[in-house]
């Protein structure tokens, strides 16, 4: 395989387009391996992580809610924004667990990281699945509006095949955990 | 479960506040179901697709590419965005995956759409699942530079798992064809 040489963008400009609360939006101009020029328009992001939350009964914990920017209800698995570009992703995971579900766990392990679209944003999410979970109350944000619901992990395997789960972190974390677990 | 007014988030002002050539930043004032208001911000995207293209010997054919949005080499499916918002994904999937690995197909299957990051991006990537391949010349786009590199479906499932490879849509897609397939 070839090195990062004979592929390396490298910034010749940087340009802060937009920075607000979530999205901060740069545009670059860069130099190609091939000697041309040309301009890279991209978000940074400080990163999020994302839980699948496994009951002893081999259930999934997931959150349905109302997401804007693809103007329709989704159902997901728990997930946030880091609060912070240092902050300890297991740290967060554990927060947004408890917050958006409630639920406390007594494992949890990293199952690798998601680059959502990384042609146009640095979002890295760090998944993990919580196990040896315990039940409380719910902490959500104040703008969240959020509704709970339990599958089966077989039956949400199922649904993400058939397509009726679009969100990729959920996709592809779920599909990861029934992979390791043989479901 | 709750239906969609329990959740739901109306538009109350509408701001572009970036219309570059990739992305297309908007931000929305909005009302929340209990009544408050908040903002939206998020970036409109026409929408995309990524193809798993499976041998007959069952290899899946990848690319690998520089990511300038999270810095480094990345290995994906061939992927690319559609050229307009209304272009038939099918054709835009048989289009990307000839002129980023030169392979044409006998047999394309739709296996679900992919959000790929819901809280900030409109942008939905149609999946395929190519088959029947035959090789020939490939085309990129005049400022992409790529390698095509092919694994074992199994070996490449294996990566995955064990976090080798972080783009979502490969992720997805290929977990999801393993499963089909029972890889």
């Amino acid at each position: 395989m070839k090195d990062e040489a004979f592929f390396k963008e490298n910034q010749l400009t940087h340009e802060m387009i937009y920075d607000g609360k979530v999205l901060h939006v740069c545009k670059d101009k860069i130099s190609l391996p091939n000697g041309r020029t040309s301009y890279r328009e991209y978000c940074l992001h400080n990163g999020a992580v994302a839980v699948v939350a496994l009951t002893d009964k081999n259930e999934i914990i997931c959150v349905r809610q109302y997401r804007y920017a693809i103007g329709r209800v989704t159902t997901e698995i728990p997930a946030g924004k880091l609060d912070y570009k240092e902050e300890d992703p297991t740290e967060a995971a554990l927060r947004e667990l408890r917050e958006e579900t409630g639920y406390r766990c007594g494992k949890i392990t990293h199952i690798g990281d998601l680059c959502t679209s990384p042609a146009i944003v640095s979002e890295i999410i760090h998944m993990y699945l919580a196990e040896e979970l315990t039940p409380g109350d719910t902490d959500p944000d104040e703008d969240e509006c959020l509704e709970l619901v339990t599958y089966p992990a077989a039956e949400l395997k199922r649904m993400i095949i058939d397509g009726e789960i679009q969100d990729s972190k959920t996709q592809a974390a779920v599909l990861k955990v029934c992979a390791i677990k043989g479901i």
